[in-house]
Protein backbone atom coordinates (compact mmCIF):
# COMPACT_ATOMS: atom_id res chain seq x y z
CA UNK A 1 0.00 0.00 0.00
CA UNK A 2 1.15 3.30 -0.47
CA UNK A 3 1.67 6.09 2.01
CA UNK A 4 -0.78 8.48 0.38
CA UNK A 5 -3.40 5.27 0.43
CA UNK A 6 -2.41 4.64 4.51
CA UNK A 7 -3.09 8.00 4.84
CA UNK A 8 -6.38 8.75 3.06
CA UNK A 9 -7.43 5.30 4.88
CA UNK A 10 -5.77 6.32 8.11
CA UNK A 11 -8.28 9.39 7.95
CA UNK A 12 -11.53 7.78 6.98
CA UNK A 13 -11.22 5.81 10.60
CA UNK A 14 -10.36 9.00 11.83
CA UNK A 15 -13.50 11.04 10.66
CA UNK A 16 -15.76 8.05 10.96
CA UNK A 17 -15.51 8.29 14.93
CA UNK A 18 -15.11 12.07 15.48
CA UNK A 19 -18.09 13.09 17.07
CA UNK A 20 -18.15 15.90 19.06
CA UNK A 21 -13.96 17.02 17.90
CA UNK A 22 -16.77 18.61 15.15
CA UNK A 23 -17.73 21.74 17.09
CA UNK A 24 -14.28 22.92 18.40
CA UNK A 25 -14.06 26.14 18.70
CA UNK A 26 -10.89 28.12 16.84
CA UNK A 27 -9.35 29.35 19.89
CA UNK A 28 -7.02 26.90 21.85
CA UNK A 29 -8.85 25.60 24.64
CA UNK A 30 -6.34 25.47 27.09
CA UNK A 31 -4.50 28.89 26.07
CA UNK A 32 -0.72 27.64 25.48
CA UNK A 33 1.22 26.92 22.46
CA UNK A 34 4.30 24.86 22.10
CA UNK A 35 7.29 25.39 19.69
CA UNK A 36 8.98 21.80 18.90
CA UNK A 37 11.29 20.07 16.34
CA UNK A 38 9.34 18.65 13.03
CA UNK A 39 11.35 14.95 14.60
CA UNK A 40 9.59 11.94 13.80
CA UNK A 41 9.74 10.54 17.04
CA UNK A 42 8.36 13.78 18.59
CA UNK A 43 4.68 13.52 19.16
CA UNK A 44 3.91 16.39 21.15
CA UNK A 45 0.14 15.82 22.00
CA UNK A 46 1.08 12.43 23.38
CA UNK A 47 4.47 13.89 25.12
CA UNK A 48 2.52 16.75 26.49
CA UNK A 49 -1.09 15.60 26.95
CA UNK A 50 -2.99 17.31 24.52
CA UNK A 51 -6.44 16.82 23.22
CA UNK A 52 -7.90 18.18 19.33
CA UNK A 53 -8.71 21.62 20.38
CA UNK A 54 -6.47 22.26 23.53
CA UNK A 55 -3.13 24.01 22.31
CA UNK A 56 -0.99 25.70 19.41
CA UNK A 57 1.56 23.02 18.07
CA UNK A 58 4.18 24.82 15.93
CA UNK A 59 6.93 22.33 14.49
CA UNK A 60 10.08 22.70 12.28
CA UNK A 61 13.67 21.86 11.84
CA UNK A 62 15.16 21.69 15.52
CA UNK A 63 11.94 23.75 16.91
CA UNK A 64 13.67 26.87 16.05
CA UNK A 65 12.63 30.22 17.59
CA UNK A 66 12.86 31.41 13.44
CA UNK A 67 10.81 34.58 12.31
CA UNK A 68 8.19 32.35 11.14
CA UNK A 69 8.10 30.34 14.03
CA UNK A 70 7.71 33.46 15.85
CA UNK A 71 5.46 35.32 13.28
CA UNK A 72 2.76 31.66 14.58
CA UNK A 73 3.63 32.76 17.59
CA UNK A 74 2.41 36.14 18.09
CA UNK A 75 -0.34 35.26 16.28
CA UNK A 76 -1.49 32.78 18.58
CA UNK A 77 -1.58 35.02 21.42
CA UNK A 78 -2.49 38.68 20.03
CA UNK A 79 -5.45 37.00 18.03
CA UNK A 80 -5.86 33.11 19.67
CA UNK A 81 -5.79 34.28 22.87
CA UNK A 82 -2.60 31.93 24.27
CA UNK A 83 -1.06 32.81 27.89
CA UNK A 84 2.02 30.96 28.16
CA UNK A 85 4.63 29.11 25.62
CA UNK A 86 7.05 26.14 26.02
CA UNK A 87 9.74 26.07 23.72
CA UNK A 88 11.00 21.94 23.92
CA UNK A 89 14.18 20.99 21.67
CA UNK A 90 15.07 17.14 22.07
CA UNK A 91 18.15 14.91 22.61
CA UNK A 92 19.97 13.53 19.32
CA UNK A 93 18.65 16.11 16.91
CA UNK A 94 19.72 15.95 13.48
CA UNK A 95 20.38 19.56 13.60
CA UNK A 96 23.26 18.74 15.63
CA UNK A 97 24.82 16.61 12.85
CA UNK A 98 25.69 19.25 10.59
CA UNK A 99 26.42 23.17 10.08
CA UNK A 100 25.60 25.48 7.16
CA UNK A 101 28.49 24.89 5.27
CA UNK A 102 28.28 20.93 5.51
CA UNK A 103 24.46 20.80 3.70
CA UNK A 104 25.80 23.84 1.75
CA UNK A 105 28.27 21.53 0.12
CA UNK A 106 25.97 18.37 -0.21
CA UNK A 107 23.30 20.14 -1.68
CA UNK A 108 25.84 21.61 -4.28
CA UNK A 109 26.80 18.27 -4.87
CA UNK A 110 23.89 16.39 -5.30
CA UNK A 111 20.03 17.31 -4.94
CA UNK A 112 19.45 13.47 -3.67
CA UNK A 113 19.51 11.95 -0.04
CA UNK A 114 23.02 11.60 1.90
CA UNK A 115 23.97 9.07 4.64
CA UNK A 116 24.60 9.52 8.03
CA UNK A 117 27.80 7.82 9.20
CA UNK A 118 29.76 8.16 11.81
CA UNK A 119 31.66 10.84 10.72
CA UNK A 120 28.73 12.89 9.36
CA UNK A 121 26.62 13.13 6.56
CA UNK A 122 28.00 11.81 3.27
CA UNK A 123 26.56 12.22 -0.31
CA UNK A 124 26.34 8.75 -2.16
CA UNK A 125 24.13 10.26 -5.14
CA UNK A 126 25.59 12.29 -7.94
CA UNK A 127 24.54 15.74 -9.23
CA UNK A 128 22.40 17.50 -10.25
CA UNK A 129 22.64 19.58 -7.39
CA UNK A 130 22.32 23.40 -6.58
CA UNK A 131 24.32 26.17 -5.03
CA UNK A 132 21.08 27.56 -3.46
CA UNK A 133 21.40 25.86 -0.39
CA UNK A 134 24.87 28.42 0.61
CA UNK A 135 22.12 31.31 0.54
CA UNK A 136 20.33 29.71 4.17
CA UNK A 137 20.46 30.05 7.27
CA UNK A 138 19.64 26.45 8.56
CA UNK A 139 19.40 26.62 12.24
CA UNK A 140 21.39 23.85 13.00
CA UNK A 141 22.05 23.33 16.73
CA UNK A 142 25.70 22.55 18.44
CA UNK A 143 24.50 22.13 22.20
CA UNK A 144 20.72 21.54 22.72
CA UNK A 145 20.62 22.85 26.22
CA UNK A 146 22.47 26.23 24.62
CA UNK A 147 19.37 26.20 21.55
CA UNK A 148 17.33 26.06 24.10
CA UNK A 149 18.23 28.97 26.34
CA UNK A 150 19.08 31.00 22.89
CA UNK A 151 15.60 30.61 21.37
CA UNK A 152 13.44 31.31 24.41
CA UNK A 153 16.01 34.57 24.75
CA UNK A 154 15.03 35.75 21.20
CA UNK A 155 11.31 35.18 21.93
CA UNK A 156 11.32 36.76 24.88
CA UNK A 157 12.80 39.58 23.74
CA UNK A 158 11.30 40.16 20.70
CA UNK A 159 9.09 43.47 20.37
CA UNK A 160 6.02 42.23 19.76
CA UNK A 161 6.30 39.38 22.41
CA UNK A 162 3.96 40.57 25.45
CA UNK A 163 6.72 40.67 28.67
CA UNK A 164 4.16 38.48 30.67
CA UNK A 165 3.80 36.20 28.90
CA UNK A 166 5.64 33.09 30.61
CA UNK A 167 8.22 31.11 28.39
CA UNK A 168 9.38 27.24 29.69
CA UNK A 169 12.60 25.84 27.93
CA UNK A 170 12.40 22.02 27.96
CA UNK A 171 14.43 19.05 26.23
CA UNK A 172 12.45 16.09 25.42
CA UNK A 173 14.55 12.79 25.63
CA UNK A 174 13.70 10.39 22.96
CA UNK A 175 15.28 7.70 24.76
CA UNK A 176 12.68 8.05 27.64
CA UNK A 177 9.92 10.17 26.64
CA UNK A 178 10.95 12.76 29.33
CA UNK A 179 10.83 16.46 29.21
CA UNK A 180 13.54 17.56 31.22
CA UNK A 181 13.93 21.15 32.45
CA UNK A 182 16.36 23.58 31.03
CA UNK A 183 16.59 25.96 33.96
CA UNK A 184 18.06 28.63 32.49
CA UNK A 185 15.96 29.04 29.51
CA UNK A 186 12.75 28.86 32.10
CA UNK A 187 14.71 31.53 33.68
CA UNK A 188 15.22 33.87 30.88
CA UNK A 189 11.61 33.08 30.02
CA UNK A 190 10.03 34.69 33.24
CA UNK A 191 7.74 37.21 32.46
CA UNK A 192 9.97 40.95 33.55
CA UNK B 1 -3.75 23.29 38.36
CA UNK B 2 -1.52 25.06 36.13
CA UNK B 3 -0.71 24.39 32.53
CA UNK B 4 2.62 23.73 33.30
CA UNK B 5 1.77 21.02 36.25
CA UNK B 6 -0.66 19.24 34.03
CA UNK B 7 2.00 19.05 30.77
CA UNK B 8 4.41 17.61 33.35
CA UNK B 9 1.92 15.27 34.40
CA UNK B 10 0.89 13.91 31.21
CA UNK B 11 4.79 13.17 30.22
CA UNK B 12 5.22 11.55 33.34
CA UNK B 13 2.33 9.10 32.43
CA UNK B 14 3.53 8.69 28.93
CA UNK B 15 6.71 8.63 29.68
CA UNK B 16 6.21 5.45 31.92
CA UNK B 17 4.42 3.77 29.27
CA UNK B 18 7.15 4.66 26.61
CA UNK B 19 8.74 1.17 26.19
CA UNK B 20 10.05 0.18 22.73
CA UNK B 21 9.80 4.08 21.35
CA UNK B 22 13.03 4.54 22.90
CA UNK B 23 14.53 2.81 20.31
CA UNK B 24 13.53 4.44 17.27
CA UNK B 25 15.90 5.47 14.61
CA UNK B 26 16.19 9.28 13.19
CA UNK B 27 14.58 9.15 10.35
CA UNK B 28 10.92 8.97 9.46
CA UNK B 29 10.24 5.00 9.20
CA UNK B 30 7.68 6.06 6.38
CA UNK B 31 9.62 8.01 4.32
CA UNK B 32 7.38 11.40 4.24
CA UNK B 33 6.46 14.73 5.46
CA UNK B 34 3.38 16.62 6.52
CA UNK B 35 3.25 20.09 6.34
CA UNK B 36 0.27 21.78 8.32
CA UNK B 37 -1.30 24.54 10.42
CA UNK B 38 -0.49 24.90 14.27
CA UNK B 39 -4.41 24.96 14.75
CA UNK B 40 -5.11 23.81 17.90
CA UNK B 41 -8.15 21.68 16.68
CA UNK B 42 -5.60 19.72 13.71
CA UNK B 43 -3.48 16.47 15.56
CA UNK B 44 -1.66 15.22 11.77
CA UNK B 45 -0.91 12.13 13.86
CA UNK B 46 -4.66 11.36 14.57
CA UNK B 47 -6.30 13.04 11.18
CA UNK B 48 -2.82 11.34 9.25
CA UNK B 49 -2.57 7.77 11.17
CA UNK B 50 1.25 8.45 12.11
CA UNK B 51 2.98 6.55 15.28
CA UNK B 52 5.91 7.59 16.66
CA UNK B 53 8.87 7.54 14.60
CA UNK B 54 6.39 7.41 11.26
CA UNK B 55 7.00 11.38 9.44
CA UNK B 56 8.12 14.53 10.15
CA UNK B 57 5.21 17.09 11.17
CA UNK B 58 6.23 20.94 10.06
CA UNK B 59 3.63 23.37 11.52
CA UNK B 60 3.22 26.79 11.36
CA UNK B 61 0.13 29.38 11.33
CA UNK B 62 -1.34 28.36 8.45
CA UNK B 63 -0.07 25.66 7.06
CA UNK B 64 2.03 27.77 4.99
CA UNK B 65 5.14 27.56 2.53
CA UNK B 66 7.35 30.10 4.50
CA UNK B 67 10.88 30.02 3.74
CA UNK B 68 11.20 28.30 7.27
CA UNK B 69 9.02 25.21 6.19
CA UNK B 70 10.92 25.12 2.97
CA UNK B 71 14.19 24.65 5.10
CA UNK B 72 12.89 22.18 7.35
CA UNK B 73 11.29 20.32 4.42
CA UNK B 74 14.62 20.49 2.07
CA UNK B 75 16.48 19.23 5.82
CA UNK B 76 13.97 16.54 5.56
CA UNK B 77 14.69 14.88 1.80
CA UNK B 78 18.17 15.53 1.57
CA UNK B 79 19.49 14.48 5.52
CA UNK B 80 16.42 12.14 6.57
CA UNK B 81 15.70 11.17 3.63
CA UNK B 82 11.53 11.71 3.48
CA UNK B 83 10.29 10.79 -0.33
CA UNK B 84 7.09 12.58 -0.40
CA UNK B 85 5.15 15.42 1.09
CA UNK B 86 1.47 16.72 2.13
CA UNK B 87 0.70 20.07 2.18
CA UNK B 88 -2.34 20.24 4.72
CA UNK B 89 -4.26 23.71 5.27
CA UNK B 90 -8.23 23.90 7.04
CA UNK B 91 -11.11 24.80 6.94
CA UNK B 92 -12.09 27.58 9.22
CA UNK B 93 -8.64 28.74 9.86
CA UNK B 94 -7.79 32.04 11.36
CA UNK B 95 -5.32 33.35 8.66
CA UNK B 96 -8.62 34.29 6.72
CA UNK B 97 -9.99 36.27 8.91
CA UNK B 98 -7.50 38.86 9.06
CA UNK B 99 -4.84 41.02 6.49
CA UNK B 100 -1.69 42.30 7.00
CA UNK B 101 -2.92 45.68 7.44
CA UNK B 102 -5.40 44.72 10.79
CA UNK B 103 -2.44 42.84 12.65
CA UNK B 104 -0.13 45.38 12.03
CA UNK B 105 -2.82 47.82 13.20
CA UNK B 106 -3.72 45.73 16.17
CA UNK B 107 -0.61 44.63 17.12
CA UNK B 108 0.41 48.79 16.99
CA UNK B 109 -2.71 49.68 19.08
CA UNK B 110 -2.37 47.17 22.02
CA UNK B 111 0.23 43.79 22.16
CA UNK B 112 -3.17 42.51 24.50
CA UNK B 113 -5.22 39.69 22.70
CA UNK B 114 -7.75 40.95 20.25
CA UNK B 115 -10.94 39.13 20.13
CA UNK B 116 -13.48 37.77 16.90
CA UNK B 117 -16.31 39.49 16.28
CA UNK B 118 -18.60 39.08 13.42
CA UNK B 119 -16.59 42.27 11.68
CA UNK B 120 -13.32 40.90 12.78
CA UNK B 121 -10.87 40.94 15.35
CA UNK B 122 -11.18 44.17 17.54
CA UNK B 123 -8.75 45.31 20.18
CA UNK B 124 -10.29 45.73 23.24
CA UNK B 125 -7.33 45.85 25.27
CA UNK B 126 -5.41 49.65 25.70
CA UNK B 127 -1.29 49.61 25.01
CA UNK B 128 1.50 49.96 24.64
CA UNK B 129 1.79 48.36 21.03
CA UNK B 130 4.54 48.51 18.74
CA UNK B 131 4.81 49.28 14.97
CA UNK B 132 7.26 46.31 14.59
CA UNK B 133 3.91 44.10 13.20
CA UNK B 134 4.12 46.31 9.88
CA UNK B 135 7.32 45.14 8.75
CA UNK B 136 6.23 41.08 8.62
CA UNK B 137 4.27 39.65 5.75
CA UNK B 138 1.84 37.45 7.98
CA UNK B 139 1.04 34.72 5.06
CA UNK B 140 -2.50 35.24 5.64
CA UNK B 141 -4.86 33.32 3.30
CA UNK B 142 -7.97 34.50 1.58
CA UNK B 143 -8.95 31.33 -0.20
CA UNK B 144 -8.01 28.09 1.56
CA UNK B 145 -8.06 25.89 -2.16
CA UNK B 146 -5.81 28.76 -3.57
CA UNK B 147 -3.54 29.01 -0.75
CA UNK B 148 -2.54 25.28 -0.87
CA UNK B 149 -2.74 25.66 -4.63
CA UNK B 150 0.07 28.30 -4.14
CA UNK B 151 2.09 26.66 -1.71
CA UNK B 152 2.56 23.28 -3.49
CA UNK B 153 3.59 25.54 -6.47
CA UNK B 154 6.22 27.51 -4.16
CA UNK B 155 7.75 24.28 -3.07
CA UNK B 156 7.53 22.75 -6.24
CA UNK B 157 9.54 25.21 -8.38
CA UNK B 158 12.20 25.75 -5.12
CA UNK B 159 15.57 25.31 -6.38
CA UNK B 160 16.52 22.99 -3.43
CA UNK B 161 13.49 20.80 -4.23
CA UNK B 162 14.19 17.84 -6.40
CA UNK B 163 11.88 17.19 -8.85
CA UNK B 164 11.52 13.76 -8.52
CA UNK B 165 9.23 14.45 -4.94
CA UNK B 166 5.42 14.05 -4.87
CA UNK B 167 3.54 17.14 -3.15
CA UNK B 168 0.18 16.29 -2.06
CA UNK B 169 -2.62 19.06 -1.35
CA UNK B 170 -5.53 18.84 0.86
CA UNK B 171 -7.39 20.56 2.52
CA UNK B 172 -8.68 19.33 6.30
CA UNK B 173 -12.37 19.90 7.29
CA UNK B 174 -12.49 20.79 10.88
CA UNK B 175 -16.28 20.03 11.42
CA UNK B 176 -16.09 16.32 9.84
CA UNK B 177 -12.06 15.67 10.34
CA UNK B 178 -12.11 14.67 6.70
CA UNK B 179 -8.83 14.87 4.30
CA UNK B 180 -10.17 17.07 1.04
CA UNK B 181 -8.10 16.97 -2.03
CA UNK B 182 -7.30 19.88 -3.72
CA UNK B 183 -6.87 18.25 -7.17
CA UNK B 184 -5.42 21.49 -8.87
CA UNK B 185 -2.68 21.49 -5.91
CA UNK B 186 -1.63 17.70 -6.02
CA UNK B 187 -1.65 17.86 -10.31
CA UNK B 188 0.82 20.90 -9.96
CA UNK B 189 3.17 19.10 -6.91
CA UNK B 190 3.62 15.85 -9.57
CA UNK B 191 7.18 15.01 -10.15
CA UNK B 192 8.18 16.48 -13.46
Amino acid sequence: MTVLTEVLEANQAYAAAFGEKGSLALPPARQFAILTCMDARLDPAQYAGLKEGDAHVIRNAGGRASDDAIRSLVISYKLLGTKEWFVIHHTDCGMEFFTNSVIGSLLANSLETAVLRSDGFTDIGEGPGSEEGKYIHWLTIENQTQSVVEDVQRIRRHPLVPSNIPIYGYLYDVRSGRLIEVPEATTAGVAR
